[in-house]
């Protein structure tokens, strides 16, 4: 058996990332040694409420739960994405209020903590907006020494955008975090809407987590039930894709990317038409794309096979 | 047999302009009524001297050719793309010189008497910046009332840009003239690299253009060398994109769009990254992008069959 990766989440729970936490909850490849919330999805405070309450339930309820930021770096936050995640973050589902309180720590000051007792090993994976990553890299700029790998959710290359027709929302949120994470000096796999907008769940994949006897799960199958009906508008069917998954998966090495190009990207943080969209530069990709020297983000545009049934196979052996 | 569609063509040739241009002679769909050049891949008035080089070797010189603008609405000329063009914007050949100069008129008022002479019925072609189309509306409102449809080959919706990573030349060398030009209260069919770049030419068709008796034919057979050269570093093969000549097979009316809807386009006027890019919201596509209400411009995402020979055809019988 191999050691399980230290992995510290920064998240926005969310519907896409509690799916995201109770995978990497059951996966036998990680281990989650703290977590930071932002706001995105729904407020900084209310993820990490939404985090300790579903830490309570999945029966891990000592995994740190520092709040992050609350508003992002150039302007305030903007009240969250009720029409998608409902107005608690989690599909409107009342869950069990856990009696863990967050971490007396900033997401900022646990990611760096753990930074030390997880030198050269700590993951972090990101899946909200990057602004606790902008500030860490700027209280500490030693931190990405000490970082194995990041794995980021967010941007949208040749798919179009979600939040507007050529951003995704997590780097529209904060364009100028996601600039400066992504300029960090540390290998940053990006999980564009390219890639995550190809893998979905069913209403069958669902009914398996609604099927389950522990509260944990079943809760997280009532949860996509909100989210299942905001994405008809998009697929045409009740499903929902796997943004934050898959990011949770690529993160766990539980899937391999099959294109997933070095290359520059640059997010636009202007106030224009195009602010938060990840340009990168696909220009060649009919010969395919090829890794750019001393570029250290790699873009995700496609994987081995769809993750659906994995992510539910393992939330349900977990 | 139908009556050809008066065509005012606005040009900057350009190799695929003159492919374009050669189509447009030999259609039996079209009648060319006029050229106004403007500067693009190489400068205004190179642009008419190719023209007219070009229309006296077709033995077409009656046709009349004005200059249009050198300058862009907010910017100088830059130069031109002498590395895809050749550096007199025909693929470095030296055309024999034809006797004949421009019309005295600019290529406004050229486009304005046109609307005149054929109102109601006139076709606006325009391959290359849309700088001239702008002056155009801003001298004469009452233009589109007199137009029937405009074709323009311009800008990239999901695909890569050429330019920039994320932006097409003719409208990264002019957006805001771009911008005004989709404004107006007239029909657009606007054709993007989405669909250009899936229509080329082999050097096998390329040879059956310098087999043919005729100098003109010959010619540009001859002038497609340089450009074939430049698109190894695209497709990994001597080859072409045929940008213009998809705009010009769709003005004729001789290839019909398979997808292409009537929606939003924001073109990207910033300073930012994202300048010149077309922002259209295509984020239904996945259930079929519909008709926006009330927009007047169809963005050609697909058309039914490529057109490679079918250009060949047409320009071999002409």
């Amino acid at each position: 058996m191999t050691t399980p990766i230290p992995v510290y989440l920064d998240c926005d729970p969310g519907v896409d990332d509690t799916l995201a936490l109770a995978y990497l909850l059951a996966s036998p490849n990680v281990e989650l040694v703290g977590i930071g919330t932002v706001s995105g999805n729904t407020s900084a405070a209310q993820a990490a409420r939404n985090t300790l309450d579903l830490l309570c339930l999945a029966g891990a309820p000592a995994i740190p739960v520092a709040v992050g930021a609350h508003d992002h770096l150039d302007h305030p936050y903007a009240g969250g994405a009720g029409w998608v995640h409902g107005d608690n973050g989690v599909g409107g589902v009342e869950l069990p209020r856990a009696p863990g309180e967050p971490d007396a720590r900033s997401a900022v000051q646990l990611l760096i903590d753990l930074s030390h007792e997880y030198e050269g090993r700590l993951h972090v994976l990101a899946i909200g907006p990057l602004t606790n990553i902008a500030h860490a890299l700027a209280a500490d700029p030693t931190l990405p020494a000490r970082v194995a790998e990041v794995t980021a959710m967010g941007g949208a290359a040749l798919a179009p955008g979600n939040i507007t027709p050529a951003a995704e929302a997590n780097v529209f949120n904060d364009p100028r975090a996601a600039a400066e994470a992504l300029a960090g000096d540390w290998d940053v796999t990006l999980v564009p809407l390219d890639a995550t907008m190809e893998h979905t769940l069913s209403e069958e994949q669902r009914g398996m987590l609604l099927a389950d006897e522990r509260p944990f799960v079943r809760t997280v199958g009532e949860i996509l039930d909100h989210y299942f009906d905001f994405y008809v508008g998009t697929y045409g069917r009740r499903t929902c894709a796997l943004h934050d998954p898959l990011a949770a998966v690529l993160a766990a090495g539980a899937v391999t990317p099959t294109r997933a190009p070095r290359v520059p990207i640059v997010v636009d943080v202007s106030d224009g038409p195009g602010r938060g969209q990840t340009i990168a530069d696909l220009r060649t990709q009919r010969i395919g794309v090829r890794d750019h020297d001393g570029v250290r983000t790699r873009l995700v545009l496609d994987v081995e096979s769809s993750i659906g049934q994995h992510l539910i196979d393992t939330i349900l052996a977990g």
